[in-house]
């Protein structure tokens, strides 16, 4: 197990579906930053369940204490803890599941590996973790604003088969939250809405693709050549739960470009710096940020926890049905629209931190 | 600059395409290996410029010598420092473009951040930089199979728009390696080779798809919730020179699939413990390896260096074009094979070594 | 700010003396131990204030609440959060000190790194920092107990000038223990019961040394060259608050030996492996621990809280005199045992899990 | 194995004594330091054998040779690999004692973790790995002096019971290194030679006490709570092969005074900060630099590599006797000094990055 992560900015997660508490440790923030429990209280807001009727139903206020690291309003410099308890959880749920290994769930591979697990909704496993990286996230954020002038904004790109249309240098995070299901594209937001609804319905579930630019990044980001930004971004992006993909830049699609069509020209900035005429690089080259727009996608499966019957085995190897109970949502992109952007946040704070260390601007 | 990678298989890798040496230093191999240097000069065989028309012209022997670690062909658990000399340097042919930043590569990037850069042949930029890679790669390829039956297999799955059909039960490296651009569908080889033909002849590049198969890796390797198995791979894989993507298992098409579809329903195996009767999850469930085949692609884009004038900018922000001189590659895809083969097994042996530490069987 | 240690069994500490709670979060900790909160509670109260009036009469009752990690009284192998609130915190003790540097305290530094500091009772560097540790290493010492049959044992071995004798080889806790002051030798432990008296009634402080013994730690711990273990001990035990040496084996008084007077000779063990007729080693040769008890010793220096009168210095550097109020410990060292013995077993179990990544028995 | 040292300025050393190199990987030394060959010889050359009769008779030219990193005389920010090639290896001088345990030598425990160990000449445990050591530590050193005015000087303190008095705030290299055994007191020094030559004559040999000073450390460095600048410094010198012992500014002595007489008062400084009337913190409180000079001193026991029989254990454990050849130092203190100080320098550089990702000056 490791919830650790971040080699300047440390954050060391914890926490279960069922059990007392979820949260993080933050070790490394920047002392003096301004810094209030309102500040992570919106970015979990986001991230809660029971947002509305594409959410889970489970009811948690998600409020966080800061028990650490925080003084008169302002960072320290020292392990900022932050805790949510959790309120609303149901194991007795998941009781007739406990001997079962949910398909596409963790539930075998943390007993192959442990030898022992919480079945109570998933224990670790459950997206019910990532409480920990928003709350982290929003640090981040801020100092990455304040300090750099970053701004992250992640959305809904895709739907099973719905599109949406985004224009990646103007979207905005209130843009994106006016839509239920967090796709700025009217149109798609509503077909979405309604594919949600009918899955929802039938026990079914769904997937798609979350989009993220990171505007305002500063130029010398990133640490070739195993950590360069898009490696260390791959990584933060694949670790949240159910993704299954990663591009930056023109990503897959850009492989069925030639060189002469693919190279970003560089044309004189008037910022005294060059600038790319296009960014199929996504804002990265040769692992170091160029200070255009970072432009990234994630994949997400459909959720795994659906209603209707499938075959599975059980601790003694038997063949056994199930049909999922416990609570859930038919599809994790809204809500993971937060998560991306607290893990991108998380990884760009960490890599200026480490940036600043050899800097000599 | 973090080149070093690992927490318990950790390699620290060195060098510049035009400077003295490359190689890499191993420490934590574990002791009692077997190991000759024809077992690493294997594979950098394969990883070597010069092997036919379709690689850079730039004739390198990268014969590896092992320097330390080894006693009386084995291991001793100390650190294997191996090096390769450079040779086939021509550092004049960069000469004309030190003070112009080539589009999507990293001359910009590494001036940003570091001040300085070696404008010969891309310095530590350069796709020279894996072949310490690919030689501790060797070393995990051995343990894994020697210790846990592993075996890693890559191919290319698409150049350009020409697709491959490939059996990941039943593709070896040495069908791979019949083809002269490690395309091991004899129809789609033979177009992929007379495109990278087209292209080399017009001063353009191809980009495309690496597919990568891990079969017999045991259950229980990976690190929730930050080191998962498929966010360390992304990240290894992604740190590879022109890596634009990568998916595990069914990616970014299976968001296209429902729940019901997607989910990898579980039947008892014969050897005692559940199987599943598809593998959309391309072998990692929460993190963790569930014993299936691990699934990966990764998508590399065109490559950077191309004949075709293009437009830029020079270090005093000037407009300017280009015609890149120097060797290289149409299409990386080819040598990419080992570098995603080498990079798989690094990530896995580390796992295996890491879950050792805490594993009762 | 690094407060994460540790490798494979890794710890992040938080909290502030005077902040809403102190803690820890263990990450990597091997499944299915059988673990209740009092088996942390146990070694809590052995370090907690108030115990007797050789320790500040801070009124803390260091009730741990585990959140995290533990289900049906077993480990998951998920990251064990542990939380102690403060109780006694009287703040407004501090007010009129919050300008001036302490002498020998950490006030200048903090404000010199950070540019914030909490200035009520230490903020961070208060030894009430070390209640994290102290959780952590109840469950270190249970596995290390379990697993290895391991057992770590520390006493006071010296308060200014007066010394206690002690065989290391049958010395317990609960003999340690019998001891208001921890030193297991009757004689000298009323002498420095009656100097810590007199030291505490006079305004003054007292420092000393404290041994420890690790009986049972199997051979093959330690990484050299870096993270040799009596390197890492050093590291462990050099950063607990007020500690100003370190030594293993013989230490200081070992290099007024002659070589054939300190080569430690090996005898056949009954056991089958060497044995050494002597053990100025102190159980680790070449950074590996070679079977024999591992011996250590720390200084201590004299508590910097003192109500005598000093010479210091404002934030505006201005002369000043201060007389400290707040409480405090006269001398350290009696609950400074379960501190030593918290990170002598973080250090070997953390080892430990590393040596069984590539041991084969 | 844990070759690897460092957080930002990352060392991975490598090699056995009589292998067929020894040397040192740098990772993340900050770009566009003047550096040469010459830079990191002038310390070599100190450190290797053969300097004098106090020194082992081993001819070793020890000749580094820089590999990567550096271009046009300046560091590129990308890994300097630095290599020195074994010369006067004579492993046959080994043959007799590879099956055999010398006592208090690291043969039993390398066996004992690895199931394999080189025999010649103590493979990696021998006082030549140090060689990747004082290599790097040029140039930490060198980055010191440029960007923050750090001078870094140790001294043989003591050797057996001759003692030298140093005056830590004026002692610089070339005093120490006009003594042939690095002892600047010249009473001492011609004692302590004296000393030597007896042991070696009798086959017996010689521990004792380096000392070392660093001045104008900058304040701030140090990462509470556990990386502390004293912890970190502790580790770094307990790593080094022989040493038993560690102290920061009054060290074990200190314990011997109260508080009052212990505690450093404030003044305040002609240069706008405060500073301390006495310097038993030794240049640290609370595990940050606080501007004074930093004072430390580090225990080596005597060499193990004695002419004298002494009793051991062969591989069979069974009871042998021995009488050690090989060529050794019958004294390591007067090459230890450049192994402290290159290590003093590595730990100092690397908090002086860390801090610079934080510090807002």
């Amino acid at each position: 197990m490791s919830s650790q992560a971040g080699q300047l900015f440390r954050i060391s997660t914890f926490g279960e579906s069922h059990g007392g508490a979820v949260g993080v440790v933050v070790d490394g923030c920047p002392p003096r930053l301004e810094l209030s429990s309102e500040d992570v209280q919106r970015e979990l807001d986001r991230r809660k369940p029971g947002q509305n009727r594409f959410t889970t139903p489970r009811q948690e206020e998600d409020r966080v204490e800061i028990v650490s690291g925080v003084f008169e309003g302002r960072t320290l410099g020292t392990p900022i803890a932050m805790i949510v308890r959790n309120q609303d959880a149901r194991p007795s749920a998941y009781e007739d599941m406990k001997d079962l290994y949910r398909p596409s769930h963790a539930d075998y591979t943390y007993e192959a590996k442990f030898g022992i697990r919480n079945w109570q909704g998933g224990g670790r496993a459950s997206a019910r973790e990532t409480i920990g990286r928003v709350a982290a996230g929003a640090l981040a954020r801020k100092i990455l604003r304040e300090r750099c002038g970053t701004e992250v904004v992640a959305w809904v790109e895709r739907v099973h088969d719905v599109e949406a249309k985004v224009d990646t240098d103007t979207i905005t995070e209130a843009r994106v939250d006016e839509s239920a299901v967090r796709c700025p594209d009217p149109a798609a937001s509503a077909e979405i809405e309604s594919r949600i609804d009918a899955a929802r319905e039938r026990g079914d579930s769904l997937g798609g693709v979350v989009g993220c630019v990171a505007r305002g990044v500063p130029p010398g980001l990133g640490e070739p050549v195993f950590d360069k930004l898009e490696a260390d971004l791959a990584r933060a992006l694949m670790s949240l739960p159910a993704s299954k993909g990663f591009e930056i830049g023109s990503g897959f699609a850009g492989t069925r470009l030639t060189g002469i069509q693919h190279n970003d020209a560089f044309v004189p900035g008037d910022d005294g710096r060059p600038h790319t005429r296009t960014n199929y690089s996504g804002g990265v080259q040769g692992g170091i940020s160029n200070g255009e727009p970072i432009l990234l996608r994630v994949a997400f499966k459909p959720t795994a926890t659906i209603r209707l019957e499938q075959d599975t085995v059980d601790r003694d190897n038997q063949a056994r049905t199930l049909a999922a109970k416990g609570r859930h949502d038919p599809c994790v992109l809204p809500r993971a629209v937060p998560m991306v952007e607290a893990m991108v946040c998380l990884t760009l704070v960490d890599h200026y931190l480490r940036h600043r260390a050899i800097s000599t601007t």
